[in-house]
């Protein structure tokens, strides 16, 4: 996969991408990341990006001309990428879409700052507008830093087996039951017996009920999503669950 | 505001903290940032800060003497920091949060990376629990920079006037209007005629619909929150909206 970022700010992007698994992924080949300055692409001599809205009012706006001529410049011959654009009206992300994205073999991801986007950029060369969620960021570098590392995750080869997507949150539907490790007991704080036990059958019971309960105090939407067995819904319904 | 991470990959952070409002914001003394290696708050001699889930299964689990050690050592006498985990089972985070989180003194954000956390620091260190969305990053890193990022803009004097946040999306309930910006004429794609018209009156009407326009195409939840006035609603009825 190859995914590219323009952004006036690239600096924002070395620690992130040559850290961990993105930079694991990178040594591997899973993916080619690179960050652009679109700057580089306006055509007058300040290199300037944004300017004036038209019809007035506060804030700059980003000029469709060095966006447009910077995608161009990166998409190949015969190839459609899909082009990002992060902003708050934008679609929500969720894991359905990174899994959705991680089949792509072009990504590039438009970041403004401070700025607005001229309309033209998102009717006529953005494919999706995506939103981390119902809070403002200064730009759209780390809502793209976001999106790319749970979508460089999912591709095949990246994750080690003891890290495998398919013990993620929400790949059961659930959330995760507690979780926990040595000492057994840290200043009077204790770990549950039964999973001390080392009876398994206990041990999976006692995580089903602890995952179910979770979701039902925390996420009650997900459970409607989930094809419940009957014995789930049963503990469900012994704690409180009116589904 | 003081602000401290806890991440065994404090490399990640570099290029977000030294760029841009945040950069700015630590130069006009708004904020203090600071990350801190967990590692160093290990007892062992390896630094170890994770180990095996008790009771089997895949993955390991964040130890939790580490941690309650590194934010001991963090805290200062007398105060009461915020101590924030980043998880998918948290809190979905909001604009409001932001607002909530901007009014504190001191934050002190964990991040595991792979991980599970012992549910001991959950339970017994945690104040707040956040979550992005529904979707899987391999760390909590991403989603503490972004926080932080959103609560940062929001103390006092860090955004110059152009930029201020009641010019934000959410801010008036609704998303935003388009933008446009030179040139009027971009390949053909041009500006519509009322933003070049002069007419305040007539820009500012254009653009109250646009913006109900769409919130009721993209958002109608956020419709459902609002007191809209009578025009607003005659207007949101005229393009099918039952609200």
């Amino acid at each position: 996969m190859n995914i590219s970022v323009l952004s006036i700010f690239p600096e924002m992007f070395g620690g992130v991408f040559n850290s961990s698994i993105l930079k694991r992924a990178q040594e591997g080949g899973a993916v080619r990341l690179s960050v652009r300055d679109f700057r580089e692409f306006a055509t007058d001599k300040h290199h300037k990006v944004d300017d004036y809205p038209y019809g007035g009012g506060a804030g700059m706006v980003l000029k469709p001309e060095p966006l447009f001529r910077a995608v161009e410049s990166l998409a190949e011959e015969g190839r459609k990428p899909r082009i990002l654009l992060m902003c708050p009206q934008g679609e929500r992300f969720t894991q359905r879409k990174a899994e959705e994205l991680s089949r792509e073999e072009d990504l590039i991801f438009l970041c403004g700052h401070y700025e607005g986007y001229d309309e033209r950029i998102r009717e006529h060369l953005v494919t999706d507008e995506i939103s981390l969620g119902d809070f403002v960021l200064t730009g759209g570098e780390l809502a793209a830093m976001t999106v790319i590392d749970s979508v460089v995750r999912l591709l095949p080869g990246v994750l080690g087996n003891e890290d495998s997507p398919e013990h993620d949150s929400f790949s059961t539907g659930l959330l995760e039951h507690p979780h926990y490790t040595r000492p057994a007991d840290f200043r009077g704080m204790k770990v549950p017996d039964v999973l001390l036990s080392g009876n398994h059958a206990e041990i999976d019971r006692w995580r089903e009920e602890q995952s179910l309960e979770r979701t039902f105090t925390r996420r009650p939407d997900l459970l409607h999503k989930m094809d419940l067995t009957d014995r789930q819904k049963k503990y469900l319904k012994s704690i409180g669950w009116k589904g």
